[in-house]
């Protein structure tokens, strides 16, 4: 299974070969791969930031306890989950999936109150429930790089507050959950010779 | 791409055909490629519950708004977050890591520490933070699923409390955090035939 084997095939990149660059359409694949994937409702509830800027990659990276990745990488996308789902969002949905099916958006009424109430129920958890679905769509990037044999790094060790600051985050109603870095990996990591740590499937799985 | 292909393949299924199963075989493959599945420090802070027993899917289906996939599709996999991360986890994988590459666990005493420090960090956050880690799991089911033409509904809508308590989770240190059902398409699912919404491009991607 393809998919078995390319995430075989990748890990966590330590170091970065610094020459080489992701090709503009290798890019778009990855991003297609994140535009594609599912998400809850299929609100898409988040923005990808590709950070080409060198000087705001130099403040990431005091962010991110200097970790190297940050500035080496080819590149640098930050998955941004929504800071609040307000009914604006659902109405953009709603005319976005009356649009592409070809019907009139009066039609999803109903479907939109149900929408609104199970959502505006989560409260203070949305923040949560946006940032979990980022997840998705990193997991599709990473298994997308892997496919095209480029590396990637996903990365939780950063200070969202600064990037939340750096970025100017919360005036776009945005906030930053997790990071991945793809690019080419440097000759001299020496963990990409490192065995996969995985648990056996008996400690992973039950069956009930 | 092999990866953009099957997500454009899939689609979250509403209703399933009951008499067609998924086959052993394949469900070791969607299985292995969860298991494969990156996570934070590889510590895989999670488990997957396969729910074979009728009674108990029953049971879930009433704590699941009566969505009917639950029991009618052939496969329901409940993932579970630890609901608390301690020193014996992060021992365990220390074992394991150094079990399998080869080398006295004695040497990784620093590495040790610094997990320790800041998977406490985390605080009351360990539980999103697990939980967000179910959802790269979940992803990749979903893209072995889809390369395997297995039909597959990611669900969210589900009361976690009286899973938690149906399935006995606190005992065993877990939450539930998302489900999978997983199976085969009913003819009389028109969904199947519902133009993709995703938002184009440009609106999901930002360059900085």
């Amino acid at each position: 299974m393809k998919l078995i084997e390319n995430l075989k095939w990748r890990y966590a990149t330590k170091k970065y070969d610094t020459t080489k660059k992701v090709s503009e359409d290798d890019l778009q694949q990855i991003k297609e791969a994140i535009r594609l994937s599912p998400s809850s409702y299929g609100l898409q509830a988040f923005k990808i930031l590709d950070i080409k800027d060198k000087d705001i990659r130099e403040k990431l990276k005091l962010a991110s306890y200097w970790q190297p990745q940050i500035t080496e990488a080819s590149h640098l996308l930050v998955f941004c989950g929504y800071a609040d789902v307000n009914d604006g969002h659902i109405d953009e949905y709603l005319n976005l999936k009356a649009d592409t099916q070809g019907f009139d958006v009066e039609l999803l009424k109903e479907f939109r109150n149900f929408m609104k109430v199970f959502i505006e129920g989560r409260k203070s958890g949305k923040q949560v429930w946006t940032a979990k679905q980022t997840y998705i769509a990193l997991s599709n990037a990473i298994a997308a790089c892997a496919e095209l044999k480029i590396d990637s790094t996903p990365m939780e060790g950063f200070e969202a507050e600064k990037y939340n600051e750096i970025l100017g985050l919360s005036s776009k109603g945005l906030k930053a959950d997790v990071l991945l870095a793809i690019g080419y990996r440097s000759d001299e990591d020496k963990t990409q010779y490192d065995v996969k740590i995985r648990k056996p499937m008996e400690s992973l799985f039950e069956i009930v």
